[in-house]
Parts: structure tokens; C-alpha cells; sequence
């Protein structure tokens, strides 16, 4: 057996998400996992370094599997590239160590959520950033971001209905701006069920000033959903990378 | 009578091109003269800048309408935006001199086209630029275009078949390099129909070494269609801007 890793970028406007379902073809990884196994000739599951939701878009969304024999990479992302729609791609391919698993091996993740706050939105944008014309403090936003660094359990910023941890480390959180665009990067251990989009939707709360910087520990501390910000729509969300 | 420019930008990939047909109700030209109409309560035609063709794009396309009595543009913009499907925006009105119109008052045009030459196709450039994987000079790419600037008949670089003038001014072909793309912007006082296309066909051959340099002169001299290089698709192509 040989372990591959490989890499995948993907336009998920279109798809019901990441993981694989009984009830819809209309997956990333079903799709993945149907032509991957077209061109080995034998039944393949893949696993993703997480679940994206329908609707999330991926420039660096990571997956391993199994192989039995060899066989040469070139040639099998070539055919991989014929077969996968075109809002789909492979665009790298490595051969890891035997044990390597693409969620329990990963050490911590990036990603990307876009804000469109011109005064119309842009037409280029409007399948990859929530549009959002209305008056944000930026400055105030990046405050709040500085509250949500370190370890901590952020219950209230997600949407998990298991009670296992929910103690995650974010690294850093970068607040850009680009004319019209808010351009907000989340680097951390890993993220909760819908946790991004949450803390988006609290950041863009605080820029609003119905949210405070000083709440912000409060609310971590609470560990209640409803104190934290709505729920960001999906198409402005990107995985950007996933660290090993 | 008051006259209005409004400049426009669209995705074009849903739309038939700029100019109203009377066999489609899709395109750019009608749809917003039927809204534009409606908001009005009469009638109105508007004049563009020129066309775009089916699956061009523009971030910066003009054009021109005239309007019996006063009308508040902010309250106009906000009503259009409305109506507007989201893959078309009009995102400025500036009330001009009477006589002003969009096409015969243009001085000059900008355009871009984009070229996404990585190994496997960007998902999110998809409907946005021509895939084309092939190794390109760019260096003599650049000589080419040079010897492409300047007043010159250009009936070799069109597909018009109308006998009137075809000769324009280029003032500058750039070509940038960014990563996995070329951005090739063309400025000129006005281009024929399919011209930018088949002025990037043409670039991109000389890249392969399928035509030389020192061919251009000859092409431009021939005035010979079937001389000159490939139509370019129309989906990496953008208007981005009308100079008055």
C-alpha cells in the first residue's frame, strides 16, 4: 500500500459541500472519490482534512488515500484532470508516509473570508465575498480580533451540536484592506463547525458597533451562541491552506 | 431633454453581448433598457459605447440615454440596482452635456485579456481567461506587439465584413507576467469587431513560434484575415474602460 496526499482547489458555488453523502452525488469529495476510483480500477475513500460547507470554496483543501501498487503520479493527475469538472482540480500530488492522514495528521489550517463593502457590488465578486455596503470601524474589528487570539474553548462561535472539546488555538487574524474589499485571514489549530463564519459575522457585528471590543471575552467566557455574531454566507469563505 | 452616461460592468458569461436583438431578450443593452425603461415610465433607448460580443466582459462599458425632466441619479442607481440582475451593475451616472454620445463621443478604449498558462486550469479564472498550458515567449510576444502599434489598416485583425475604414490607432499593447497568467491590456482609439481577439490569437502564436515577429508588418500590409492568428475565446476578454 502506498499513502498519497494530494492537494485540490475548487469553486463550491456549485456543490453541496466537502464530505461525501448517501442522499446527493453532488459532492467534492463523491466526485473525487468517484473518478479517482474510475482510473485505479477499484473502490477508493478519501479522506479531507475537514469538511467544507456547501457553498465554502477551496485554494488549498488537503486529502489522503490509499493506493495498492504503484503508479505514476504525472500520468494519474493528467487523467484525473480530464475527468474532474472544471470548478474542480488536483493540482498536486504526493506520496507520504504510510499512516499519514490528511484530518489527523494536520497541524493547523488558513483561511480566507471576503467582505464586498462598495456602495454596488461587484458583479466578479458576487460568488466570492459577502456583500456588505454597510459603514464597518475596521479599527474596532481588529481590537475585537485581538480578543479572539490564544487558546480557548469557543463554544459560542460555533454551531457543533456534539459536546466533545471545543478548545481551539488561533494564531492570527489579519484584517485587510482593498478598496472596496475587507479581506479577513484566519490562521489556527484548527476550526469548529461553522466557527469562520461566525467569528466574521461578530467581527462585521463590532465594525457595525452593535458588538463591543469588551464583550468579546464575555462572550468566549459564556460559551452561548446566541452572544456571538450571525452566521457569514458561505461563498465569501475560502480554505486557503492546510499545514502539516 | 437631459442626457445621462452611465458606466456599466458585467459578466458576461450569461449574456448574448451587449447589443439588443430582436430574437433574445439576453443581452446587456436590452435588459437594461427594458429596467431602465420601467423605472422611467417611458421608453428609452441607450447607445453604448460599441458592443461587447456574447461572453465578453466589462468592468467599465459606457453608454448613453436621454431623459424628458429632472430625475435624482441616487435614488435612480438605487432603483436599477434593484432590478438589475446581479451579474450586471451600473455603478456611475453623471448627468453631460446634450449631443454627448457614448460611441461617437469616445476618444479612446481600454481592454484586457486575460491568459491562465498554469498546468491545470485555475477553477476560479475558469470564465475568466483562455487556458492555454503551452510554453509562450513572452519576450518576442512583446516584440510583436510592438510592431503592432500605431495608425494602420487593421482589416487583417477583424472579421468585419463591411467595406468601411478599418484603420485605428493603437497607442499600447502591455503584457504582464503575474505567476501563471498573462495580462495583456490593449489601448487604442476605437477596435474593429473580434479585433482584440484575434490581435491575442495572433500574440500567442508568435509565443509558440508558429508565426515571427517580422511577419506582423507583412500581416498588417496583406490585409488578409486568414494571415493573422486565432480568434481568442471571448470569455477572457474585458472591456475595461471608455476614455471621453
Amino acid at each position: 500500500m502506498r499513502t498519497y496526499k494530494i492537494t485540490v482547489s475548487y469553486d463550491g458555488g456549485n456543490y453541496q459541500g466537502w464530505q461525501r453523502q448517501s442522499t446527493t452525488k453532488n459532492t467534492i469529495q463523491g466526485i473525487l472519490e468517484e473518478k479517482i476510483s474510475e482510473i485505479l480500477g477499484y473502490e477508493v475513500r478519501i479522506h479531507g482534512s475537514g469538511r467544507t460547507d456547501a457553498g465554502v470554496h477551496a485554494l488549498g483543501q488537503t486529502a489522503s488515500f490509499e493506493v495498492s501498487g504503484k503508479l505514476c503520479e504525472e500520468e494519474f493527475l493528467f487523467k484525473l484532470s480530464k475527468e474532474l469538472p472544471s470548478d474542480i482540480r488536483v493540482y498536486r500530488m504526493e506520496l507520504v508516509k504510510n499512516g499519514f492522514h490528511a484530518r489527523l495528521s494536520a497541524k493547523a489550517k488558513k483561511y480566507e473570508y471576503h467582505i464586498d463593502r462598495g456602495k454596488g457590488r461587484d458583479v466578479f465578486w458576487r460568488k466570492y465575498a459577502m456583500y456588505y455596503p454597510e459603514n464597518l470601524d475596521v479599527e474596532k474589528m481588529r481590537l475585537a480580533a485581538d480578543e479572539l487570539l490564544g487558546n480557548h474553548c469557543f463554544t459560542a462561535f460555533c454551531d457543533n451540536k456534539e459536546e466533545k472539546s471545543n478548545i481551539r488555538d488561533i494564531y492570527e487574524i489579519k484584517i485587510c484592506e482593498d478598496g472596496n474589499f475587507l479581506h479577513i485571514t484566519y490562521y489556527g489549530n484548527g476550526f469548529l463547525y461553522h466557527m469562520v463564519r461566525i467569528l466574521t459575522g461578530t467581527l462585521v457585528e463590532v465594525g457595525r458597533g452593535e458588538k463591543t471590543v469588551d464583550e468579546i471575552p464575555k462572550m468566549i467566557d459564556a460559551k452561548k451562541r446566541e452572544n456571538a455574531g450571525f452566521l457569514a454566507p458561505a461563498h465569501g469563505l475560502v480554505l486557503k491552506e492546510v499545514i502539516y
